[in-house]
């Protein structure tokens, strides 16, 4: 049964109200398990896809809430998460150090087309939330935002670096992209810091950490 | 890098604190992204794993949330519908056509072993969700469980039924297991019920409705 038709058996249920709208969009977000990520479970078995990635996120955010500052809204960084990634049905995952490109215009049709599928209330908040995640513009954006830096950098770790090694990201690539998370938590900074490290030592990461003692980091310097 | 180096890492940033548990448990779920379900995305591509089916069913919780009844608390159903599935990381999908064997022992076990690796409070409280969800003892638990069984018949109606057409299912089988959403959402059972009715007529589903006028759903009766 093609999509205008359960769209429509929708609206025969519901008439002059919204259900018709809100089916047609679950039924087009379906499409988000499609997307696929560069980052690969923690197993190492295949590479995650964005909907499934947006849950584990949701997750990540209600367990790590402790280590979110008073301010942070906690439910309101989950629903950020649900729903952030949604563009990227149209607009593709753009890896995380891949600077270049229209990214911001491709999500930004992305957002008119997918969010306005809904009732404009609905519509107006999604947009909202989509917003406030990209700007960063609140506590709550912000521990939304680290919650989507350390997540990866777990996959990452535990999957011994596969997708880093793949593309070849050195340690000063993962420490600048993964930075901003001490924007929503200092704890998990400290962590994201660690695993860094960890997975330089191990050669996860290319390791062009300067040596402390200004070497370099293959203890290839005059010493 | 290995699972309890990651955890040990984790320690070391808050001694004396819970990140090591909840990071543990993080890892731990990343494993639903491997359990596979019975129904196929809108696409038909392939089947659908149990974290992107529980990301799909919090947007749906959201976003059908104007179908709740009033006593219903969407935020709740969200993190229930979060946190619903995790047992079957250790328990497995269990196809909801399939009444026999021992779902609720495995499930129970899968409980004790996953939730209990967060610290106890808030294991408690995902316990206390799942259980609320698996006796449906809150119209929001109602709600969750409607949510939960109208989106596998949106996936295959999208889908024409192939898995429906795979395990050989009947309109009237789909109709008692999906019964139930009515106490989630007169609107939603409505809708659900015109969704089988359309799946019978077009085959997606085996037609065995008795025909108005008592005669055989085929027609082939006397009538």
């Amino acid at each position: 049964m093609d999509q205008p038709r359960i769209v429509d058996l929708a609206g025969g249920v519901d008439p002059g109200g919204d259900l018709a709208r809100r089916i047609d969009f679950l039924l087009e977000i379906d499409q988000l398990k499609t997307v696929m990520r560069r980052s690969r479970l923690v197993d190492g078995s295949r590479y995650e896809n964005t909907a499934e990635h947006s849950w584990h996120l949701a997750m990540a955010a209600l367990v790590l809430g402790p280590y979110a500052g008073p301010e942070v809204d906690v439910v309101r960084a989950v629903e950020i998460l649900l729903v952030h990634d949604i563009v990227e049905i149209d607009a593709g995952d753009t890896y995380v150090y891949d600077d270049t490109g229209d990214k911001a215009e491709r999500e930004e049709r992305a957002a008119r087309r997918l969010f306005n599928l809904l009732p404009a209330d609905q519509a107006g908040h999604i947009d909202e939330l989509w917003r406030e995640y990209e700007a960063r513009s609140s506590p709550t954006a912000r521990f939304a935002y680290a919650i989507d830096r350390l997540q990866p950098l777990l996959l990452n770790a535990g999957s011994g670096g596969m997708s880093w090694q793949h593309h070849g990201i050195r340690h000063s690539q993962a420490t600048a992209v993964n930075g901003a998370i001490i924007d929503g938590s200092a704890t998990l900074w400290e962590l994201a810091s660690e695993l860094l490290a960890a997975c330089a030592d191990e050669g996860c990461l290319i390791d062009d950490r300067p040596a402390p003692d200004g070497a370099s980091a293959n203890g290839e310097g005059p010493g």
